[in-house]
């Protein structure tokens, strides 16, 4: 299984295709979020997420059940609904399938598909099955609204907040990433109770994934190296090592943690209450400039790049 | 390129995925309709479908452009909002890409959903882009709502009904099945000018998709072989066998006309009207039993089945 890091050329693919859209006045949150919003009337709007996943790059069909892989599909696009503090409601699921699957394999799959949706209230409404000679790929469409409070983006963050990251972060090819529980209450209660100003679920790693908050606020996330929760399996896969541990818990995508930012005030009040069953860790703040830094224990400022840390970098 | 019909077996699992769920009250239409349906406040619905296309089975990135390939993944989606007799709004699509994916390529293929979008007035409001081990795998998902009635589902056509197609049938393959135009518009007007009590898009092919209006209506559709409009494609694939430019039109996929039945007396008005470019033909009528059966010059009832016909049928 490869690693299921976006690459640099899909996102500037993303980004060619956002530039040439003028979203109308129904458009309330475009191309370029977790999740888009559009009004269905005056007073209502509908919040929809798709995600594909691909055998070999988000799962491997000859080592996970297929019961797991149709959990995640369907996981991974609540985990899109979380980081909008919205609440989903419905979904379409389109299968493509290899002309080697067999009944009880989509069975299965269907199966894993019921167990979320039984833990989330999520009803399957629809979707397309077509087989040809291509991998399994999964596609996820979710349908969700808000609830007491708008959707939230990711370019709300502002000078001054505090950078917060649900549960912890790092290794999660070793298990998670198929077993994880999409944080849809925690994204809800964030939104109404904390007010926060711009989420994102992890992804594609912790650092990547604030890039795209620090780029639509228009502002720099500092990051405490020493705040940041590690989990239990990247500090397996470090083997004793902290800064293998911190990089995994930086770089390591499909964690489907939820990363936010919120007015100081905020953050220390859901720091104190810690309402989550998963924890819930201050991990840096929100500066003027651009970009995502490391604050390191001698103080220093760095860059996680693909291949480590860039030392050196403007202060 | 293969045939792109769904296979008994994809539509074995849908009837079995169908069968678990329980629809709760804000689900209009279900899953087995073109589209599905949801309430989004008292007095709106939000109208929802997605479609997979697979390189090898929908299209050839070998042979065919990817900007008609993407005009294509888009025009699909827009059949089915046709096929519900309601209007598209905006759309989300998710593309997994080869590895040997080229900027160029991606970009093509968004000028072609452009295409599409700037001729129907839907939106590009987000999306998913992820690489693999995989062809170009393509899922639009498109949002919809009814305009002036309610959508027009499968199951509503009543006995003594007339059944019409829209343009010609057949050799879809040769071309139109890249480059058709979703009939949006006549599916508005069928909707709300002509009162339509049941209407599917034919994609796997007329008698196919006919079958699922009559399985839903619970009632049997007597097609009139005489009376099949059998495109231009078809007759030359026929070269000149007017028994196999019949079969041609009653059983190729991917001609994106709307297959409907109505009122007599509407299906008279409508036929007189001919309000459309594209043509409208009456081709049989809505009775009491199952199925579809074609009736043959000489009277007799026929089915038609992969192979061609099978005679001997009870009337």
């Amino acid at each position: 299984m490869t690693r299921s890091h976006r690459r640099s050329g899909e996102f500037a693919l993303i980004d060619w295709i956002r530039k040439r859209q003028s979203p109308s006045k129904r458009v309330r949150v475009g191309i370029g979020d977790d999740a888009a919003a559009i009004d269905v009337t005056k007073d209502s709007a509908a919040i929809i997420s798709t995600d594909a996943l691909i055998d070999g790059t988000h799962f491997d069909t000859g080592v996970h059940s297929p019961r797991l892989i149709g959990r995640k599909a369907l996981a991974c696009s609540l985990s899109d609904m979380a980081a909008m503090g919205c609440e989903p409601t419905v979904f379409v699921a389109a299968v493509a399938l290899p002309r080697s699957a067999t009944m009880g394999f989509c069975k299965d799959f269907c199966r894993g598909l019921e167990d979320m949706m039984g833990e989330f209230g999520v009803e399957l409404i629809g979707g397309d099955v077509t087989t040809g000679d291509t991998p399994l790929v999964v596609t996820v469409t979710v349908l969700g609204r808000p609830k007491d409070r708008p959707p939230v983006k990711r370019g709300g963050a502002r000078v001054g907040d505090t950078v917060m990251v649900t549960g912890t972060l790092g290794g999660s090819l070793r298990g998670k990433h198929l077993t994880f529980a999409p944080r849809v209450a925690e994204g809800l209660i964030l939104n109404r109770d904390f007010r926060v100003r711009a989420m994102i679920d992890v992804s594609d790693g912790l650092a990547a994934d604030l890039e795209h908050v620090a780029k639509e606020s228009g502002v720099r996330i500092v990051l405490d190296a020493e705040r940041i929760p590690i989990s239990r399996a990247a500090k397996d896969a470090a083997d004793g090592d902290a800064a293998r541990g911190l990089r995994h818990a930086l770089s390591d995508g499909e964690d489907f943690e939820l990363a936010f930012t919120l007015s100081r005030t905020q953050a220390k009040r859901l720091e104190h209450l810690q309402p989550f069953d998963c924890g819930v860790a201050a991990i840096g703040e929100v500066v003027a400039g651009t970009g995502v830094r490391i604050r390191q224990t001698d103080g220093s400022l760095a860059r996680l790049s693909h291949t480590g840390y860039e030392h050196g970098l403007s202060r």
